[in-house]
């Protein structure tokens, strides 16, 4: 077995180069592929069902709150983008410029939507006349287009696939509602469905989205200390409102400006997953989000009956799990290996003398435990270790943030925890940008969000000594 | 009721104008609305939500034969654009092309996708290598862009979603099986679903696309007697994979170019789906894809127990059809006709009186016939008349297309029926593109296709009278 194992090529041990894991297992996972448009990527079976997966369980939650899909244009013309000041300061130096259509130039160039809030205003400023029509909760899953110079499949591309929620509402209250529900939507659903722990908080003014009032955010940790911003929300106040024209009459008859959101997640989530649960031997996929959840693989499948009772059991657990049974032509320990390689939570091991005892071997893909399971039992059992499973790899991964969670009462703590250790740094803050902006000059480190549940540990900013008003989250980041 | 149906603006009977007709079917049932990017459009919830059942439903039939979805990036460099001659010359007039990325213009002008063969391809070749690969049967949900002069909602737009499946085969004779088979789950799903009958066959040399060897597809009849082509499939037998070099080893472990195909459907299926079944009184859906398929509407609802009674309906019909209460503080003649006007197949009337006799009146949004219903009874009521609706949808749309559909042997009925009739015309063609070219020129028909249901209705061409060799179904069309 031990050799076989050779058969599918090694990745980078974590320990030894976190990047070249990261990429080796995207690549050896068959999730994306690179293509010929430079910064773009193909995203392969693999990889896109996870987003399919995604895109259904997050759909079905957002819908649960009334929100309901549409589809904007995916060009924004120029004049368009620049009726919000701070906007399009903030997305103008990223986007693709369309400048010709067919055999002719354009008489207004064209961007390829970096996000749509000026399309979305555009929309709203002519289809919402009065109260009656608020609030609008309209949402759109598509690609968008941000030119970035340096790319990472799933984390930093040219196009990703994404969804943008934009609501528009009646009081400065509501949108403050709608920003804060989605987030935490966004962030229950990151440590249910994807076993990923978040902090849930407030991005400062520097950090914010372009544009925006408040931006809220969840930031997870990845496996090698680094954070991952993972789900934004945003709250416009009537900024937006202002700029585009949109107002309703009350019920007083009175005009008055709409209060705006927007909140989006995106393909990144691939890589959270990635980066939380993956290992040397390659993509752990929480049970919830796999494609597959579970791998029969026959041994000595050419022997009589063997076959048929794999495809008899497959199709009994079809019923409640993602099964598939893998009949190729390859040895059992190469399946092993790409089973593993693919993240698939278990896979049962089924041989002739394992039939004969109306027996199989079900194996955790996290823990590598092995179970030997009657088949007459293995419906429950199945089910149960994929339930215990999705449970466990959230506890790790929350204990692995725990553990690499640091305190630091003072700007000689921050520097040693910066330079000698990887994770979240807490640390006050007295609310000046010139303390952010040095710290991350000099360490690199961000200020990734302030905590909704916020402590005092400690009465001074970790940078500058003056009083603190806030406890913030710093660390380095994708 | 009369007076209040008037509260719903009245839009243009079909017969006085039938493009008005369906532009105001359009903006009033709340579809589309137009944007600030000329021929481009934004769909609304209520248009949206039919491509969902859209896609849902073809999704799933396309997984059943085997197809995973991919997503590929949405751009195209000029230089792959360029590398199958047929190909570019057919799209490079109508795309659109981004010239500069941030604030630097590009080395090579990157094209939006009109379609995503060559990306396809330029992947197949890295990612195909042996028989084993073999075959690949991928699809992309995905927007597409080509430059129109002319646009129309959902009919022709600048931007439109669609679908778009490539596959590669070891085999001409499987690239064959499969394209015809995309071909007939489309035309299935036409029938099955969205209760349109549609001829199927192939497209004339002339009229196939660009680049492809065999173009298949399906034809359906408007209600204005225009045709409109719903779906099509694409045999590209190894052109692209010479073009692209797309090789793999067989058994004998020599080098074969692989057999590819292509197929796509798009949102122009919600245009249809207003012309084949739409009235004077707006759009009318067929259950099968409606969004909401029951719309309770309670009289006097501020009566003791109305809405509660309402509601309880809802509850018990929600477990088998898509139903909802419209309690909001209109009259209940305006919300009868905003049912009509968004098409949704039944209403189910309840007032004081009706509940006190436990009973309510269904009316069918496609007949207008008026059925009373005791509540004991109401599930399988429904059911029954949404399942008769469906089957009764697609028997009228086909008597509709069985009436206007014409035979024409010589050139002079053809002159006779287009000038005068409205609706498909059968006649024979000699194989000569020149007799395309002629009726296209002095009439504004076009071949349609050749059905795969030959049958011979003279001997000579029907445009030239030289001996005819296929049947072709002609007309003018959208």
């Amino acid at each position: 077995m031990a050799k076989e194992k050779k058969l599918v090529e090694a990745i980078t041990s974590m320990e030894e180069d976190f990047a070249q894991w990261y990429t080796d297992v995207v690549k050896k996972a068959e999730l994306i592929d690179y293509s010929s448009v430079k910064g773009c990527m193909v995203i392969k079976p693999a990889g896109y069902a996870i987003w399919e997966n995604i895109q259904a369980e997050l759909d079905r939650r957002f819908k649960e709150t009334g929100v309901q899909n549409v589809y904007m244009p995916m060009f924004i013309p120029e004049s368009l983008l620049e009726k919000e000041k701070d906007h399009v300061e903030g997305f103008a130096p990223e986007v693709a410029w369309v400048t010709q259509g067919g055999l002719a130039p354009l008489q207004e160039k064209l961007c390829v939507r970096p996000t749509s809030e000026t399309l979305f205003c555009d929309f709203y400023a002519k289809d919402v006349q009065s109260y009656r029509d608020l609030p609008k909760l309209y949402n759109q899953w598509c690609s968008v287009v941000r030119w970035e110079k340096e790319t990472r499949p799933f984390l930093r591309s040219r196009e990703f696939l994404w969804q943008e929620g934009h609501t528009a509402h009646a009081t400065a209250k509501e949108a403050e509602e709608r920003t804060e529900q989605m987030l935490h939507l966004y962030a229950d659903f990151c440590e249910e469905v994807l076993a990923m722990p978040v902090i849930r908080g407030r991005k400062t003014d520097k950090e914010k989205f372009a544009g925006a009032e408040a931006t809220y955010t969840i930031e997870a940790l990845m496996h090698d200390g680094k954070a991952l911003q993972s789900g934004t929300s945003h709250n416009f106040g009537d900024g937006f409102a202002k700029a585009f024209g949109i107002q309703y009459t009350d019920k007083e008859n009175k005009l008055q400006y709409v209060h705006q959101t927007s909140w989006g997640m995106t393909t990144r989530l691939i890589g959270a997953i990635i980066m939380v649960h993956g290992d040397d031997s390659g993509l752990v996929l929480p049970p919830a989000i796999a494609p597959t959840q579970l791998a029969i693989i026959p041994i000595m499948q050419k022997k009589e009956g063997v076959l048929e009772k794999a495809e008899e059991v497959r199709a009994k657990l079809a019923k409640t799990v993602r099964v598939k049974v893998d009949d190729t032509d390859k040895s059992p320990g190469w399946k092993f290996s790409e089973q593993e390689m693919r993240g698939i939570p278990l896979r049962l091991e089924m041989g002739p003398r394992d039939i004969e005892a109306n027996q199989g071997i079900l194996v955790r893909r996290d823990t590598g435990e092995k179970i030997t399971v009657s088949l007459d039992e293995v419906e429950e059992k199945v089910a149960t270790l994929l339930a215990v499973m999705q449970k466990e790899m959230l506890e790790r991964a929350r204990a692995h943030r725990e553990e690499h969670t640091y305190d630091a009462h003072n700007y000689e703590e921050f520097l040693d925890i910066v330079n000698n250790k990887a994770g979240f740094i807490r640390g006050m803050w007295c609310g000046e940008q010139a303390c952010e902006d040095k710290i991350k000059e000099e360490t690199g480190a961000t200020s990734r969000c302030m905590p909704f549940a916020q402590e005092t540990i400690a009465d001074t900013c970790v940078c500058c000594g003056k009083p603190a008003k806030k406890l913030v989250y710093w660390g380095r980041a994708y």
